[in-house]
């Protein structure tokens, strides 16, 4: 099939928006495409989200994070990405497996060959095919997700990852750069500095490529 | 230490109300305890707990509720149990991972293999020193379940695993069962058909004898 491509980078770094904005280029090209999301692509999944992102949950242990994410994913992945994949869409997806261990091994220094067993288990084995990431310096990912609408209206109310210390964002991208580099010809990394009409056009180039490579 | 005592039982097997009976009965004889539970022993816990219970949520993955019952475990773990064990508190814990193994292995038919896997890692390898497994008919578990006020009140009430067929709950206590027969030496079984008082007593009795053998 072949047709599972994600979105990954760290806070503010735009790809939900690129997420978007090539599903409806897609669309409009009569490509079938869902898009989705981790961990909020199921009505369980969204609950999870509630829990792992609830500033208030300061004590939550890096363990008990991991289990939320891989809870999520298996129900993401039985109830939403396989199907659609089974009926021949391409599935855009905000977030997946790299998104664990940057954040939870890179991030929280959570053993990587644990993480592996149990992603593989929670993803029935189901690894994207391509991968975009979206790469900047954290200072400037994190200062766009404080000019989010409602981090403008209520600075506290910055969730428990972007309340994160700069260390910790920098040891997520630097996980994802690590990422790419084991596995070069899956990943595209894109420079998520740029303005969001250039990122698209390097979006879209990536990921027709890939496409016309495909058929 | 040897102080983490979990009580296990299929739904209706009073368990709870025996936790409750026997730290009274501790705390009077002046033997510091703490009651717990999961997946409802931390704030956390209780987060995830109304999305593991929630009747709504048929949908539900095995898979998904393996991984929410232990990220549970592993905040309850490192928050809750591990730091009363260590001021030499006897816990008394309502459900622990015996009931992973009965409810998501022998119920759902997941992997034991894997569950063992990853219980050890949420758990930090910690094991109960003893286990009151309360045991009786399923029919007759079902129908004390059915009397609780909430559900005489409201029957559409019962949670997600309380909806669950007789066959499910049959192989639940058939799983507790063989967990007594490869670790006699760790559990005590008690009739739990018998009268709350009766019941209370033999838990004195087994809980009792243990800790005079420890000290």
């Amino acid at each position: 099939m072949n047709k599972f491509i994600t979105f990954e980078g760290v806070e503010g770094s735009g790809k939900s928006t690129q997420v978007k904005l090539l599903g409806e280029y897609l669309t409009r090209n009569n490509i079938p495409v869902l898009l989705t999301q981790e961990p909020s692509g199921t009505p369980i999944g969204r609950k999870i989200g509630e829990i792992l992102f609830n500033r208030g949950h300061q004590a939550m242990c890096p363990e008990t994070e991991l289990f939320l994410f891989c809870a999520a994913r298996a129900q993401h992945v039985r109830e939403v990405v396989w199907p659609a994949l089974k009926v021949g869409k391409y599935v855009l997806c905000d977030r997946f497996s790299d998104a664990t261990f940057a954040y939870q091994a890179a991030g929280r220094g959570l053993n990587p060959d644990f993480i592996q067993t149990i992603n593989d288990y929670c993803a029935e084995r189901l690894k994207p095919d391509l991968t975009l990431l979206f790469d900047l310096p954290v200072e400037t990912g994190l200062q766009r997700a404080g000019r989010r609408d409602d981090l403008l209206k209520d600075p506290s109310s910055a969730d428990r990852f972007e309340k994160e210390k700069l260390d910790f964002h920098n040891r997520v991208r630097q996980g994802y750069l690590n990422l790419c580099s084991v596995e070069p010809e899956r990943f595209r990394v894109i420079d998520a500095s740029q303005t969001v009409d250039m990122i698209a056009l390097d979006v879209r180039r990536h990921v027709l490529g890939y496409i016309s490579r495909q058929s």
